[in-house]
């Protein structure tokens, strides 16, 4: 993001993004990073079977903690023909709700930015997973999802051919983009 | 998985999973590999600002489409530090859920599949993720995360010195740890 965004003086919010506030932001990162430097949490708890649930409160940033008032709570369950009770959606769909989410503020903030006005955004994706991975039938076969394609349907004050550019600023800033687009380490252990 | 799995006789669950289904499922996948085929979906409306808002609903598996009597509703949001009303987690605890739960439920099933019973299972998830990225100050600075740890606190019948080798089931089959660990091809582009 540049400041040689055109925003329209005395207009602080674009797509209900504070622009002040984010160049505020972006000038006070440029002078100290290390306030850029956040660490994210989950607390998860298996119930039975498929039911496991996690739970979102706190997380560091800005240098200091910051907890919620109040926790979120999220189930995550198979449905029945995954030998679940459906009792949430599973976690690969937890997966595409984390992306769908991600691709979206990135481009509603970065739009905001650059003084883009969207008046509406919706979106639907679909990921190919073969089971034969996870039930460790084929050894060759990715656990995981093998694509991911995500359509967008944006309304904004940007003629036709600019919106393919609006939607790009997603592929480019979005976190959870990039952290399925590119090989992340995960270290998985004992809580001794 | 295999058959060869220490599962008692007459004892149809474990973890709470029914496991002559799970090796009915196997099964029919060996014989039918085409019904492990599944494509996940999600579908996202941006509310305002940092809140939008994603409907898990149906999907396609086992040749045939499913969907939920009724649909999940997950709401995301960033916190007011960054710039949104705190609606929901965000987008990157989105991830983390995703992983938690998948991880979790990778260890049940797969443990189950080996007739070992867990007594109980948390976890705590922590990644680490410099903003400086998802807002456009340094080039060379990763959007997503930079690494995720995830601590596996786990009472199994198991002596202490397979623990380690249960949790590993994790890792070894999660579809979303392997969607994060490996980089998977998204595609994003406008409806049309």
């Amino acid at each position: 993001m540049t400041q040689q965004a055109t925003v329209q003086a005395g207009q602080k919010t674009v797509n209900g993004v504070n622009v002040d506030e984010l160049f505020g932001t972006i000038d006070a990162v440029k002078t100290a990073p290390v306030i850029a430097t956040f660490k994210f949490r989950a607390e998860n708890q298996w119930m039975d079977g498929g039911h496991n649930r996690t739970t979102i409160k706190n997380f560091y940033g800005t240098k200091q903690e910051h907890e919620r008032k109040k926790p979120f709570v999220l189930d995550a369950d198979e449905p029945p023909i995954l030998l679940g009770t459906d009792k949430g959606p599973n976690p690969v769909e937890y997966a595409l709700t984390a992306l769908a989410a991600c691709v979206t503020t990135a481009i509603v903030y970065h739009a905001a930015a650059k003084g883009i006005t969207i008046h509406s955004m919706e979106s639907r994706l679909e990921g190919d997973i073969d089971l034969q991975g996870f039930l460790g039938i084929r050894e060759d076969m990715p656990r995981g999802y093998k694509e991911i394609r995500m359509f967008v349907n944006i309304d904004a004050d940007a003629p036709m051919e600019k919106l393919e550019e609006i939607i790009n600023l997603g592929p480019t800033y979005s976190p959870v983009y990039d952290t399925i687009t590119r090989a992340v380490p995960v270290k998985v252990q004992l809580d001794r």
